[in-house]
């Protein structure tokens, strides 16, 4: 069994420059990751066999960003057990972002997507390590160092505006 | 090959209410129609079955209501080549019907679901009888007389109110 | 009888950038098409009979497109049987395309409009092929490998993410 | 010629209730009305010779309401050259009656309507005798005693809760 | 008493741009104007004075625009007898013109407002001139060859469309 | 001079069940207050005359509540000197409440308004006593009590939910 | 150190209707759970410190619900290292649950919650489960017998409208 | 203790173009004030410091910025029993700033917020000047100073409007 934990897919291409992100946290993080597209629109067989199949090829979790009317995650979300974290992206013809956001958010009961802010990629990575820390505490640790540098970086800005 | 030719699914049972009124259309105009439940997110496999099976079990139009993150039109129409009309149903946790209209309409270029109206089913029993009416004259004749119909009973409320 | 099967009709020149996909996609699936503007405010009589005649003429299905406060799609509707889908425009004075989107969307009882995304010309050209794929199943065929090529673009633009 | 003055049309009778409101106002200044029905949707052409023949049977001032996809004021707007008072009404399939404001609101350059706030048919007959007042000084006075009979009503108020 | 009969008042002078149009349309039809600064915010007896003489130095009618909490309008309209047109602005801080719409449209029982689209200062004044037209047939005459020339325009247009 | 510190001015007496929670909380902390109905837009010298003399009378705050196109809390801000907060209220003809709050929060630069919750006319009666407690010690460690009263009943609740 | 793994907390007594689904899904899996009030605003050291020994006393997953202006997620977030679920409670005051929703789901780059749909607590104790599978194959099953279910319920519901 | 009075405090560095605005004001009315940066979700210990130490450090008022799911003002204001203003900051991944003003407005019954505009951090100054006047006369008279300059330029550019 392969040693990828996060498989990170996108309904486009064009979602790349926003999920680069998620992929971005998993290598800060040391964890193993996949990328790839998988439009649940365009291509939904290959959506099925590869929500179908994650689990079995050894996934964790899976981060699905997509925008517009965005059912990769939910999709995703109904055909496996693990968990599904939802990125909306704010596509081009996008109503601002609140179509991605409404339907990957407003899942029925039984099949829910964890869905991160608009565009945050980053989150979802994180989200995505947190989950895994669950059952490896040297990642909870990595994490809480993470945290520890974004608070000396918040310090050190106050300190700069303080003199300023 | 069955003389159905319109399918009417919906997420789920709670929907029916909502729904009836596309199948009311379909036996006022004499167009031999199935109605049934298909969740996308609860039967993801029923669901690509159903969509693929749709043209040749001879459908000629799907109708397709849900609510909330509603991603069972968007999908189907993924799935068949058939014209698909999406009904966004306001169900109870719905964000004022905004999540399921938007997850409907919004599909990405490439897919396209024809939308109705907020909870519309008879509009979509409508439209479906004149997608069919373009292969077919006297549909299109009955559907005139629908249109003569709606427009008398006008006339007479205004006659009831300009007397009043 | 003229051989044009689709009317694509807009309220506004400057509607042209967007609506020009529809009559793309008409060429590409070799369906002849007419296209010209009709504004429902400023011409309301070419409008009545642009709608009023267009069955006559052998249309089959009519396109709509316009922005702000979008009559156009509904008006022609109310007075043709044929098949009525409509385009919400963005147009400059629009406020993020809501107004568009309602103004076409949310018709009444009676009156169906089959409405596509904002801007999604290309989708309503797609739906109008599928509307004429019901009675020619040599269009269906062209749709089923339009799908088909959809479906391998996004394989190679995943590969090419993957090797990334 | 008639002496009726301001003519209020509704595009459904269920608007009534709304919309007599309007009626009312005109009554209570004295200015002579009549109200109907005129649906833009299901009767077009009744719709568009009331619009054509208002100006000659002597009506300065339309006032329409409407509700959903709302085209009955911006039609009958881009018909006639009387100034237009359109009244949005949230009906019952309305979404918040987000719809029929923007319907109504958002007329491109050209054919403007004179929107009032959602259910405000009260205020489209006062407008409408404010511009009538423009031409008749002694409705100008009655609608000075109607002001300060509001101010009055709210100092009595004021009164009654200082006192609590 | 002065010839003037149209006011045009803008909260600020950065509203300048979008209210000229008023202006423009006022010289268009040849209809005196005079047009200023009156914020309801910043100068309020400037405004309270403004409303209260505006019947008594011959105004007909007020047109009044505003962006963000647009009170401008509404409080106008509270002290004057004389019709008020609101022009909503999409100023630099709005939120997306909604908070301009809002302010200025949903005026309570009592105190009408004729709202028109955002930033549509050009029909504010075209219902200004309706409105001085419904006692002045020779500017309705104007006004029917001003509608005639945009239906031509939008004829032209349509030629161009279909030479295309 | 009088010993009343706090104004609270509504809109319409239909305000009365909302605006009162805020003289509940002024009693509660001792502090001397008044209560009216002024009206902006059917009182509009009343409102004129009322924020003009409150700080000379010695109001030291003022709390104004209103719904719709709520123009009193911004008109009383751009006339008096004194902290004005302003409460939006949810009246029945509201938007959802969005024109209260978008009209009473977005006011322009120079004059702003402390604007709370929806219908939150408890909070604007706390905050008034926050400003107050800024010269008043007492009140500040009243305010510090009523914090921790707060923090105890939420104490309670807990204890009975996880015995639950 | 306790077997609770998963803790779920919400600010307010009048949520708990709301958040029992989250609990009752814990029973179902058999899956340790606590479940008390703590209120970022009114109490907030008790949240501090609830946030701060959480995954000290073992807890996996946070499920935190709130409504309005919801910090309680987000700030439980911001302390802990645990995965966060944040469920947005459209309570009494809110306007739609709009403000539970995105002062929840719009968190900034660094600290993710997982947000799920407006009331989904029942979602949110399924999302708790995944977490918690991705380190217990056991549950991982019972997901999968869960799912089973949804379909088979869905498939009896299908029948019952066939036959209907 | 210090003689600082104002306490400026951001989410993060890039909100001090908006935020600098507040500093501008306090120091046009010669008041004391400190600005620094805080984040609740980055340094959650900081800024529990900080809002429990304002009050005796001698603060009598503190203004706090954010965007996106905007916590910091409700959070200060949760633990300070000084009056806090909030400043919606229209963040880079802000959904138009629907998300900062509601995440800051929509506080809970106990615990208010002065919110201001969207980026209206001027007059989130000017309100911290008022409050202070509350116990200030100088700076009472100062702010009608400023109120008569706002008129003056008002008036100015009223003269330029009229002469163009």
């Amino acid at each position: 069994m392969s040693t990828v934990k996060v498989g990170i897919i996108m309904g486009s291409k064009s979602d790349l420059p926003v999920m680069q992100d998620a992929a971005d946290i998993c290598k800060h993080f040391g964890v193993d990751f996949e990328i790839t597209v998988v439009s649940a629109h365009r291509t939904p067989e290959r959506m099925f066999n590869y929500a179908k199949e994650a689990a079995q090829r050894g996934l964790k979790v899976i981060i699905a960003g997509a925008g517009g009317a965005a059912h990769l995650p939910g999709m995703v979300a109904s055909i496996t057990t693990l968990p599904v974290i939802g990125v909306p992206v704010k596509s081009s013809n996008s109503i601002d972002g609140w179509d991605s956001i409404l339907s990957i958010l407003q899942m029925p009961n039984g099949i829910p997507v964890a869905t991160v802010a608009l565009n945050a990629a980053k989150n979802a990575g994180l989200l995505a390590v947190q989950i895994l820390s669950t059952a490896d505490s040297s990642l909870a640790d990595k994490m809480q160092a993470y945290k520890d540098d974004l608070r000396r970086k918040v310090e050190e800005s106050a300190e700069s505006i303080e003199q300023y």
